[in-house]
Protein backbone atom coordinates (compact mmCIF):
# COMPACT_ATOMS: atom_id res chain seq x y z
CA UNK A 1 0.00 0.00 0.00
CA UNK A 2 0.99 3.31 -0.61
CA UNK A 3 -0.34 6.66 1.29
CA UNK A 4 0.46 9.94 0.60
CA UNK A 5 2.72 12.05 2.57
CA UNK A 6 0.74 13.17 5.68
CA UNK A 7 -2.27 11.56 5.29
CA UNK A 8 -3.83 9.57 8.12
CA UNK A 9 -4.37 6.03 8.16
CA UNK A 10 -6.71 4.66 10.89
CA UNK A 11 -6.79 7.92 12.71
CA UNK A 12 -2.75 7.35 13.04
CA UNK A 13 -0.78 10.15 11.64
CA UNK A 14 2.10 8.28 9.02
CA UNK A 15 5.28 9.90 8.89
CA UNK A 16 7.93 9.20 6.37
CA UNK A 17 11.46 9.43 7.02
CA UNK A 18 12.45 8.33 3.62
CA UNK A 19 12.69 11.89 1.67
CA UNK A 20 11.02 10.75 -1.64
CA UNK A 21 7.48 9.68 0.06
CA UNK A 22 7.71 6.76 -2.75
CA UNK A 23 6.47 3.31 -1.47
CA UNK A 24 8.89 0.34 -1.88
CA UNK A 25 6.38 -1.22 -4.37
CA UNK A 26 6.40 2.04 -6.57
CA UNK A 27 10.32 2.06 -6.40
CA UNK A 28 10.48 -1.32 -7.54
CA UNK A 29 7.90 -1.23 -10.49
CA UNK A 30 9.81 1.83 -11.52
CA UNK A 31 13.13 -0.21 -11.31
CA UNK A 32 11.62 -2.53 -13.62
CA UNK A 33 10.50 -0.43 -15.66
CA UNK A 34 14.05 1.02 -16.47
CA UNK A 35 15.46 -2.40 -16.68
CA UNK A 36 12.85 -3.24 -19.54
CA UNK A 37 13.83 -0.24 -21.05
CA UNK A 38 17.43 -0.86 -20.96
CA UNK A 39 16.74 -4.43 -22.08
CA UNK A 40 18.50 -5.33 -19.25
CA UNK A 41 15.72 -7.78 -17.49
CA UNK A 42 12.30 -8.66 -18.19
CA UNK A 43 10.73 -8.41 -14.61
CA UNK A 44 6.86 -7.95 -13.66
CA UNK A 45 4.97 -7.70 -10.55
CA UNK A 46 2.19 -10.04 -10.87
CA UNK A 47 -1.35 -8.35 -10.80
CA UNK A 48 -3.13 -8.66 -6.91
CA UNK A 49 -5.08 -12.29 -7.01
CA UNK A 50 -8.85 -11.40 -6.43
CA UNK A 51 -11.70 -13.49 -6.62
CA UNK A 52 -14.16 -12.07 -8.87
CA UNK A 53 -18.06 -12.59 -7.57
CA UNK A 54 -20.11 -10.17 -9.56
CA UNK A 55 -19.53 -8.64 -13.03
CA UNK A 56 -22.00 -6.10 -14.98
CA UNK A 57 -21.84 -5.23 -18.68
CA UNK A 58 -23.57 -1.34 -18.96
CA UNK A 59 -22.20 -1.84 -22.56
CA UNK A 60 -21.06 -4.65 -25.40
CA UNK A 61 -17.15 -3.76 -24.54
CA UNK A 62 -16.92 -2.76 -21.21
CA UNK A 63 -17.07 -5.20 -18.19
CA UNK A 64 -17.11 -3.59 -14.56
CA UNK A 65 -15.98 -5.90 -11.59
CA UNK A 66 -18.75 -5.21 -8.98
CA UNK A 67 -17.66 -7.70 -6.24
CA UNK A 68 -14.42 -9.37 -5.74
CA UNK A 69 -12.25 -10.09 -3.18
CA UNK A 70 -8.74 -10.77 -2.48
CA UNK A 71 -6.87 -14.09 -2.18
CA UNK A 72 -4.01 -15.08 -0.37
CA UNK A 73 -1.67 -15.16 -3.03
CA UNK A 74 0.09 -18.12 -3.86
CA UNK A 75 3.85 -17.07 -4.67
CA UNK A 76 5.43 -14.70 -4.63
CA UNK A 77 5.02 -11.02 -6.34
CA UNK A 78 7.83 -10.69 -8.76
CA UNK A 79 8.85 -12.89 -11.25
CA UNK A 80 10.93 -12.66 -14.45
CA UNK A 81 14.21 -13.39 -16.62
CA UNK A 82 18.07 -11.99 -15.99
CA UNK A 83 21.04 -12.75 -17.66
CA UNK A 84 19.09 -16.51 -18.72
CA UNK A 85 17.89 -17.09 -15.30
CA UNK A 86 14.51 -17.23 -13.96
CA UNK A 87 14.74 -14.58 -10.98
CA UNK A 88 11.99 -14.80 -8.03
CA UNK A 89 11.14 -12.43 -5.14
CA UNK A 90 8.90 -10.64 -2.60
CA UNK A 91 9.69 -7.56 -1.64
CA UNK A 92 8.23 -6.14 2.02
CA UNK A 93 8.53 -3.04 4.38
CA UNK A 94 8.13 -2.67 7.98
CA UNK A 95 8.20 0.67 9.98
CA UNK A 96 9.43 -1.37 12.64
CA UNK A 97 13.01 -2.45 14.06
CA UNK A 98 13.04 -6.07 12.97
CA UNK A 99 11.00 -8.00 10.65
CA UNK A 100 7.59 -9.74 11.65
CA UNK A 101 8.17 -13.11 9.56
CA UNK A 102 4.51 -12.79 9.39
CA UNK A 103 4.77 -10.39 6.83
CA UNK A 104 5.29 -13.62 4.65
CA UNK A 105 2.52 -15.78 4.00
CA UNK A 106 3.13 -19.64 4.37
CA UNK A 107 2.54 -20.05 0.48
CA UNK A 108 5.21 -17.72 0.11
CA UNK A 109 7.65 -19.83 1.54
CA UNK A 110 7.27 -22.99 0.54
CA UNK A 111 7.23 -21.29 -2.95
CA UNK A 112 10.90 -19.36 -2.53
CA UNK A 113 11.87 -23.25 -1.69
CA UNK A 114 10.60 -24.64 -4.53
CA UNK A 115 11.90 -22.11 -7.02
CA UNK A 116 15.54 -22.21 -5.51
CA UNK A 117 15.25 -26.01 -5.09
CA UNK A 118 14.79 -25.82 -8.95
CA UNK A 119 17.84 -23.88 -9.97
CA UNK A 120 15.81 -20.60 -9.48
CA UNK A 121 17.38 -17.24 -8.03
CA UNK A 122 14.97 -16.46 -5.12
CA UNK A 123 15.57 -13.68 -2.58
CA UNK A 124 13.53 -10.99 0.00
CA UNK A 125 13.62 -7.17 -0.91
CA UNK A 126 13.31 -5.78 2.63
CA UNK A 127 12.60 -2.03 3.73
CA UNK A 128 13.16 -1.00 7.06
CA UNK A 129 11.02 3.03 6.45
CA UNK A 130 12.35 4.00 9.90
CA UNK A 131 15.71 3.73 8.19
CA UNK A 132 15.35 4.77 4.99
CA UNK A 133 17.08 1.41 4.33
CA UNK A 134 16.60 -1.41 1.82
CA UNK A 135 18.23 -5.00 1.92
CA UNK A 136 18.22 -7.70 -0.20
CA UNK A 137 18.30 -11.06 1.83
CA UNK A 138 18.48 -14.21 -0.21
CA UNK A 139 15.91 -16.66 0.14
CA UNK A 140 18.54 -19.67 1.90
CA UNK A 141 19.44 -16.71 4.44
CA UNK A 142 15.75 -16.32 5.49
CA UNK A 143 15.34 -20.00 5.65
CA UNK A 144 18.37 -20.46 7.47
CA UNK A 145 16.85 -18.45 10.44
CA UNK A 146 13.39 -19.38 10.50
CA UNK A 147 15.14 -22.98 11.28
CA UNK A 148 17.83 -22.05 13.82
CA UNK A 149 16.07 -19.25 15.58
CA UNK A 150 12.62 -19.56 17.38
CA UNK A 151 11.72 -15.47 17.16
CA UNK A 152 8.99 -14.66 14.78
CA UNK A 153 10.93 -11.47 13.51
CA UNK A 154 13.96 -11.34 12.22
CA UNK A 155 16.57 -8.31 13.75
CA UNK A 156 17.58 -6.02 11.66
CA UNK A 157 21.08 -6.54 12.71
CA UNK A 158 21.17 -10.49 11.07
CA UNK A 159 19.76 -8.69 8.05
CA UNK A 160 22.66 -5.97 7.93
CA UNK A 161 24.78 -9.13 8.39
CA UNK A 162 23.32 -11.82 5.82
CA UNK A 163 21.75 -9.27 3.42
CA UNK A 164 22.96 -6.15 1.22
CA UNK A 165 22.20 -3.16 1.22
CA UNK A 166 20.85 -2.00 -1.66
CA UNK A 167 22.31 1.47 -2.86
CA UNK A 168 19.19 3.48 -3.46
CA UNK A 169 19.60 6.31 -6.27
CA UNK A 170 17.46 8.56 -9.05
CA UNK A 171 17.19 6.07 -11.52
CA UNK A 172 16.84 2.82 -11.28
CA UNK A 173 15.82 3.87 -8.04
CA UNK A 174 16.83 0.53 -5.96
CA UNK A 175 19.34 -1.42 -8.44
CA UNK A 176 18.73 -4.82 -6.72
CA UNK A 177 20.41 -6.58 -10.06
CA UNK A 178 24.02 -5.16 -9.02
CA UNK A 179 23.59 -7.43 -5.49
CA UNK A 180 22.03 -10.16 -7.86
CA UNK A 181 24.98 -9.76 -9.86
CA UNK A 182 27.65 -9.86 -6.88
CA UNK A 183 25.73 -12.98 -5.30
CA UNK A 184 24.93 -15.32 -8.81
CA UNK A 185 27.16 -13.80 -10.91
CA UNK A 186 30.27 -13.47 -9.16
CA UNK A 187 30.40 -9.60 -9.22
CA UNK A 188 30.07 -9.73 -13.26
CA UNK A 189 28.48 -6.38 -14.54
CA UNK A 190 24.89 -6.63 -16.21
CA UNK A 191 26.00 -3.35 -18.66
CA UNK A 192 27.46 -5.85 -20.85
CA UNK A 193 24.02 -6.77 -21.75
CA UNK A 194 22.33 -3.20 -21.92
CA UNK A 195 21.41 -1.57 -25.38
CA UNK A 196 23.36 1.14 -24.93
CA UNK B 1 -13.73 -17.53 -19.92
CA UNK B 2 -15.33 -21.26 -19.28
CA UNK B 3 -19.10 -21.77 -19.91
CA UNK B 4 -20.42 -25.19 -19.16
CA UNK B 5 -21.67 -27.11 -22.08
CA UNK B 6 -25.37 -26.05 -23.30
CA UNK B 7 -25.43 -22.50 -21.45
CA UNK B 8 -25.82 -20.01 -23.83
CA UNK B 9 -23.79 -16.84 -23.82
CA UNK B 10 -24.94 -13.43 -25.26
CA UNK B 11 -28.25 -15.53 -26.88
CA UNK B 12 -26.18 -17.54 -29.07
CA UNK B 13 -25.60 -21.17 -28.27
CA UNK B 14 -22.07 -22.72 -27.39
CA UNK B 15 -21.14 -26.13 -28.32
CA UNK B 16 -18.73 -27.99 -26.97
CA UNK B 17 -17.23 -30.97 -29.34
CA UNK B 18 -14.27 -32.00 -26.52
CA UNK B 19 -15.47 -34.65 -24.72
CA UNK B 20 -14.56 -33.25 -21.20
CA UNK B 21 -16.19 -29.53 -21.15
CA UNK B 22 -13.21 -28.50 -19.55
CA UNK B 23 -11.93 -25.38 -21.25
CA UNK B 24 -7.93 -24.84 -21.88
CA UNK B 25 -7.27 -22.82 -19.00
CA UNK B 26 -8.94 -25.38 -16.37
CA UNK B 27 -6.54 -27.82 -18.50
CA UNK B 28 -3.54 -25.87 -17.98
CA UNK B 29 -3.90 -25.06 -14.36
CA UNK B 30 -4.57 -28.95 -13.49
CA UNK B 31 -1.58 -29.78 -15.53
CA UNK B 32 0.45 -26.69 -13.46
CA UNK B 33 -0.57 -28.65 -10.06
CA UNK B 34 0.32 -31.82 -11.50
CA UNK B 35 3.71 -30.41 -12.40
CA UNK B 36 4.18 -28.82 -8.59
CA UNK B 37 2.72 -31.94 -6.93
CA UNK B 38 5.40 -34.10 -9.00
CA UNK B 39 7.99 -31.53 -8.37
CA UNK B 40 8.74 -31.51 -11.87
CA UNK B 41 8.00 -27.67 -12.64
CA UNK B 42 7.05 -24.56 -10.95
CA UNK B 43 4.28 -22.70 -13.40
CA UNK B 44 1.56 -20.54 -12.57
CA UNK B 45 -0.86 -18.70 -14.31
CA UNK B 46 -0.93 -14.88 -13.36
CA UNK B 47 -4.20 -13.35 -12.12
CA UNK B 48 -6.01 -11.42 -14.10
CA UNK B 49 -5.12 -7.61 -14.30
CA UNK B 50 -7.32 -5.39 -12.74
CA UNK B 51 -7.43 -1.62 -11.58
CA UNK B 52 -9.37 -1.22 -8.32
CA UNK B 53 -11.17 1.99 -8.15
CA UNK B 54 -13.27 1.14 -5.02
CA UNK B 55 -12.70 -0.80 -2.10
CA UNK B 56 -15.30 -1.25 1.18
CA UNK B 57 -14.01 -2.25 4.69
CA UNK B 58 -16.77 -3.39 6.11
CA UNK B 59 -15.32 -4.70 9.08
CA UNK B 60 -11.91 -4.08 10.17
CA UNK B 61 -10.54 -7.79 8.69
CA UNK B 62 -12.37 -7.73 5.58
CA UNK B 63 -12.30 -5.27 2.61
CA UNK B 64 -14.60 -6.16 -0.50
CA UNK B 65 -14.20 -4.46 -3.84
CA UNK B 66 -16.92 -2.63 -5.39
CA UNK B 67 -15.66 -1.35 -8.53
CA UNK B 68 -12.64 -2.15 -10.83
CA UNK B 69 -11.76 -2.87 -14.33
CA UNK B 70 -10.26 -5.28 -16.54
CA UNK B 71 -7.03 -3.97 -17.83
CA UNK B 72 -5.30 -4.92 -21.02
CA UNK B 73 -2.44 -7.82 -20.07
CA UNK B 74 1.51 -6.64 -20.44
CA UNK B 75 2.26 -9.96 -20.60
CA UNK B 76 1.82 -13.61 -21.59
CA UNK B 77 -0.62 -15.33 -18.72
CA UNK B 78 1.51 -18.44 -17.69
CA UNK B 79 5.57 -18.15 -16.14
CA UNK B 80 7.34 -19.94 -14.35
CA UNK B 81 10.74 -22.34 -13.62
CA UNK B 82 11.53 -25.72 -15.47
CA UNK B 83 14.91 -27.50 -14.96
CA UNK B 84 16.52 -24.67 -14.29
CA UNK B 85 15.20 -22.41 -17.19
CA UNK B 86 12.32 -19.80 -17.71
CA UNK B 87 9.44 -20.44 -19.04
CA UNK B 88 6.83 -18.71 -20.44
CA UNK B 89 3.77 -18.83 -22.35
CA UNK B 90 0.10 -17.55 -23.38
CA UNK B 91 -2.75 -20.09 -24.30
CA UNK B 92 -5.74 -19.32 -26.55
CA UNK B 93 -8.44 -21.75 -27.71
CA UNK B 94 -10.43 -21.03 -31.09
CA UNK B 95 -13.61 -22.49 -32.16
CA UNK B 96 -12.91 -21.41 -36.22
CA UNK B 97 -10.55 -23.61 -38.02
CA UNK B 98 -7.80 -21.48 -38.44
CA UNK B 99 -6.30 -18.75 -35.44
CA UNK B 100 -6.56 -15.20 -35.31
CA UNK B 101 -3.91 -13.28 -34.08
CA UNK B 102 -5.92 -10.86 -32.62
CA UNK B 103 -6.35 -13.20 -30.19
CA UNK B 104 -2.93 -12.27 -28.67
CA UNK B 105 -2.64 -8.61 -27.50
CA UNK B 106 0.59 -6.47 -29.05
CA UNK B 107 2.18 -6.02 -25.44
CA UNK B 108 1.96 -10.28 -25.05
CA UNK B 109 3.79 -10.23 -28.74
CA UNK B 110 6.41 -7.72 -27.53
CA UNK B 111 6.85 -9.28 -23.79
CA UNK B 112 7.47 -13.42 -26.23
CA UNK B 113 9.33 -11.66 -27.99
CA UNK B 114 11.75 -10.07 -25.00
CA UNK B 115 11.62 -13.65 -23.60
CA UNK B 116 13.33 -15.38 -25.96
CA UNK B 117 15.67 -12.82 -26.48
CA UNK B 118 16.83 -13.19 -22.63
CA UNK B 119 17.37 -16.70 -23.05
CA UNK B 120 13.42 -17.74 -21.62
CA UNK B 121 11.59 -20.81 -23.33
CA UNK B 122 8.65 -19.13 -24.88
CA UNK B 123 5.78 -20.31 -26.84
CA UNK B 124 2.19 -20.64 -27.27
CA UNK B 125 -0.66 -23.16 -26.67
CA UNK B 126 -3.31 -23.14 -29.47
CA UNK B 127 -6.47 -25.07 -28.95
CA UNK B 128 -8.74 -26.27 -31.90
CA UNK B 129 -11.74 -27.02 -29.86
CA UNK B 130 -14.02 -27.91 -32.85
CA UNK B 131 -11.12 -30.50 -33.30
CA UNK B 132 -10.43 -31.30 -29.95
CA UNK B 133 -6.52 -30.82 -30.90
CA UNK B 134 -3.89 -28.71 -28.47
CA UNK B 135 -0.69 -27.69 -30.22
CA UNK B 136 2.40 -26.26 -28.71
CA UNK B 137 4.02 -23.64 -30.99
CA UNK B 138 6.69 -22.23 -30.28
CA UNK B 139 7.34 -18.31 -30.56
CA UNK B 140 9.70 -17.77 -32.80
CA UNK B 141 7.23 -19.94 -35.45
CA UNK B 142 4.83 -16.81 -34.76
CA UNK B 143 7.22 -14.71 -35.53
CA UNK B 144 8.04 -15.91 -38.54
CA UNK B 145 4.65 -16.27 -39.73
CA UNK B 146 3.78 -12.39 -38.93
CA UNK B 147 7.04 -11.59 -40.52
CA UNK B 148 6.69 -13.85 -43.76
CA UNK B 149 2.21 -13.56 -44.14
CA UNK B 150 0.24 -10.99 -44.45
CA UNK B 151 -2.78 -13.00 -43.33
CA UNK B 152 -4.49 -11.63 -40.18
CA UNK B 153 -4.84 -15.82 -39.22
CA UNK B 154 -2.64 -18.78 -38.86
CA UNK B 155 -4.06 -21.48 -40.76
CA UNK B 156 -4.18 -24.92 -38.81
CA UNK B 157 -2.42 -26.56 -41.63
CA UNK B 158 0.69 -24.35 -40.38
CA UNK B 159 0.21 -25.07 -37.05
CA UNK B 160 0.16 -28.67 -37.32
CA UNK B 161 3.72 -28.71 -39.69
CA UNK B 162 5.34 -26.08 -37.61
CA UNK B 163 3.83 -26.70 -34.06
CA UNK B 164 3.67 -30.23 -32.01
CA UNK B 165 0.89 -31.96 -31.44
CA UNK B 166 0.03 -32.24 -27.50
CA UNK B 167 -1.05 -35.95 -26.51
CA UNK B 168 -4.21 -35.09 -24.30
CA UNK B 169 -5.08 -37.67 -20.95
CA UNK B 170 -6.27 -37.72 -17.58
CA UNK B 171 -3.24 -36.37 -15.40
CA UNK B 172 -1.90 -34.47 -16.62
CA UNK B 173 -4.16 -33.52 -18.80
CA UNK B 174 -2.09 -31.82 -21.65
CA UNK B 175 1.47 -32.77 -20.71
CA UNK B 176 3.29 -30.32 -22.68
CA UNK B 177 6.42 -30.30 -20.84
CA UNK B 178 7.06 -33.71 -23.12
CA UNK B 179 7.29 -31.45 -26.64
CA UNK B 180 9.51 -28.66 -24.38
CA UNK B 181 11.27 -31.63 -23.54
CA UNK B 182 11.76 -32.74 -27.26
CA UNK B 183 12.36 -28.80 -28.50
CA UNK B 184 14.33 -27.43 -26.33
CA UNK B 185 15.96 -30.32 -24.21
CA UNK B 186 16.71 -32.52 -27.44
CA UNK B 187 14.29 -35.40 -26.11
CA UNK B 188 15.71 -35.55 -22.55
CA UNK B 189 13.06 -36.75 -20.27
CA UNK B 190 12.23 -34.75 -17.55
CA UNK B 191 10.73 -38.25 -15.23
CA UNK B 192 14.85 -38.26 -14.12
CA UNK B 193 14.05 -34.69 -12.10
CA UNK B 194 10.50 -36.02 -10.52
CA UNK B 195 10.22 -37.11 -7.54
CA UNK B 196 9.20 -40.50 -7.91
Amino acid sequence: MNYPVGIKQNGKKITYYGNRGMSLEEDINMTNSYYREQNIAVIYKKPTPITITKVDFPSRKEAVIKEAYFKTPSTTDYNGIYRGKYIDFEAKETKLIQFPLKNIHPHQLTHMKQIIEHGGIGFFIIRFSKFNETYLLEGDKLFEFIHTETRKSIPKSYIEEKGYLIHEKLNPRIDYLKQVDSIYFKGELYEKNAKK
